[in-house]
């Protein structure tokens, strides 16, 4: 039934629909207008919108109304971008482009990029608690807050982001650099995941398969992500090809040769396909995401 | 019943309580050893603890278990702890001391000091979806996330911290004065005292007295900030006197004058004292607290 042609369809609404949300969101806040406008300078930035495309599928694979996902897909998606202003800022990445734009700092200086990611990052769970869809119990929206929380947190992004800049200018091992992508991006994907599965009331079989799906899936966009550091275009991937090397990263293609790490794609791809047929769940919007991370080229 | 010498018992009592519960909740999260060093270090520079205060005095009036207060307690002075390690940051206030000692950024450089803030923030709402108190309906822990995202957000906070911001090196009229330290300190006051009267189970007139009584009190608490701005020691209050007009900021007495200021600080007091009668909860712990707010010299 989900076709290339379906997903295509599904992706093109979806991401329409979250781009509306967040916005809408953050209009509704009462706040000093420079802070509205630098938090909806970086949502509005553009990108795949993987996150809330993800929390979309896993809704749609269980048969339910994808509008029960908006306000975690919102969250997440306010936290992805509050993570890229802050490690764009000059003490961390210092980077001044992102998504082939100027980063936040550039725009609206330090001290503004700092507090439109803190509000950004408070604001996601305010929009989870505030859910007014009655199908959202309060319980799930404990869960939600609490799995966010960790995903994102000490426990999660911000632990792999001290990490990688702890890594910095040293050989990492594989083990090392998994701990890393792991926490720094895998947790904020399985988040997404997991997000839809509780709002769906997932059993716990299900969970767990999902839950392996996404830690495979995740792996597999770190690894693209490095391959397209090497193979890419400036154009297409929006920031400087080969950053990572002249920043003294280590990246899988610099542990395992650029063939090694597209076996080792291909590898994750194969398992966190075959997470997904265990589910007995429709899980061909899935498939189409988890086929795309593998090709994608941006 | 509650004498002064109660009060102070409470307060010896309460103080050491929160601060062995709040390191001992950083210290249960895996995470790398510099981030969860750079969280204690800030959590354990002291402090007035002004705010769990009040969330377990508030809990007092209502004769209930000051335990049940210890989440929101805690995850309100991660809320207060991060906001000041970000707002010491080079491109906010450029401080290098905080309470006498170095500041965040200052020991551990700017990297790690945005992470440990992010990382505190993000587990404040954790450790409210998490509290394992029974009687904390998952209905509680929503509302708590709701009101905690507000008072500290866009909306609450980080919105007053960007108004002192911008308003830095400008003529503010008493109107904008009052927006910056309602939002920049006085909203996570007001929470703090909401928190507690959720956990309590105050009905709606309670609340009503209780956060106009939290207004007043956060007015107090920032015009009593300003005169010991000019009238403290550098030893007493932890950072040097005068960092206020040698920053070229409003403030009350510039606004007001000296005099003028204590008159309006004591209107504050005044008000506050007269809501709480309002309340007919056993408030004489809160009536201590409001007091000290005034006479407070450091």
């Amino acid at each position: 039934m989900h076709t290339g042609r379906t997903y295509e369809a599904f992706s093109r609404e979806h991401k329409m629909l979250i781009e509306t949300e967040i916005v809408a969101y953050v209009r509704a806040i009462q706040a000093p207008a420079i802070l509205k406008e630098a938090m909806i300078y970086s949502l509005e930035a553009g990108g795949k919108r993987i996150r809330p495309l993800l929390v979309f599928a896993v809704l749609a694979a269980f048969g339910k109304d994808t509008r029960l996902g908006i306000s975690a897909a919102a969250a997440i998606e306010m936290i992805h971008t509050y993570s890229l202003i802050h490690d764009d800022l000059p003490s961390m990445d210092d980077d001044d482009l992102r998504r082939g734009k100027p980063t936040n700092h550039k725009v609206y200086g330090e001290a503004n990029a700092i507090l439109s990611g803190d509000a950004l990052l408070t604001y996601s769970f305010q929009v989870i608690a505030e859910s007014t869809n009655p199908e959202i119990s309060p319980e799930m929206k404990v869960e939600l807050v609490s799995e966010l929380a960790k995903a994102a947190g000490a426990e999660g992004m911000v632990g792999g982001q001290t990490a990688d800049i702890e890594g910095e200018n040293k050989q990492l091992s594989l083990k090392d650099l998994e701990y890393i992508h792991e926490h720094k991006t895998g947790r904020l994907l399985s988040v997404s995941i997991l997000s839809g599965a509780i709002v769906a009331g997932a059993n716990e079989e299900q969970r767990r398969y999902l839950l392996q799906f996404s830690r495979h899936l995740g792996l597999a966009f770190q690894i693209r992500d490095d391959i397209l550091d090497i193979e890419g275009t400036e154009e297409v991937i929006g920031k400087p090809v080969g950053s990572d090397s002249s920043n003294h990263k280590t990246t899988y293609p610099s542990l395992l040769t650029l063939e090694g790490a597209k076996l080792k794609l291909q590898e994750h791809i194969g398992s966190a396909l075959r997470q997904l047929e265990e589910t007995n769940l429709d899980t061909a919007l899935l498939k189409e995401i988890t086929n795309l991370i593998a090709a994608r080229n941006h």
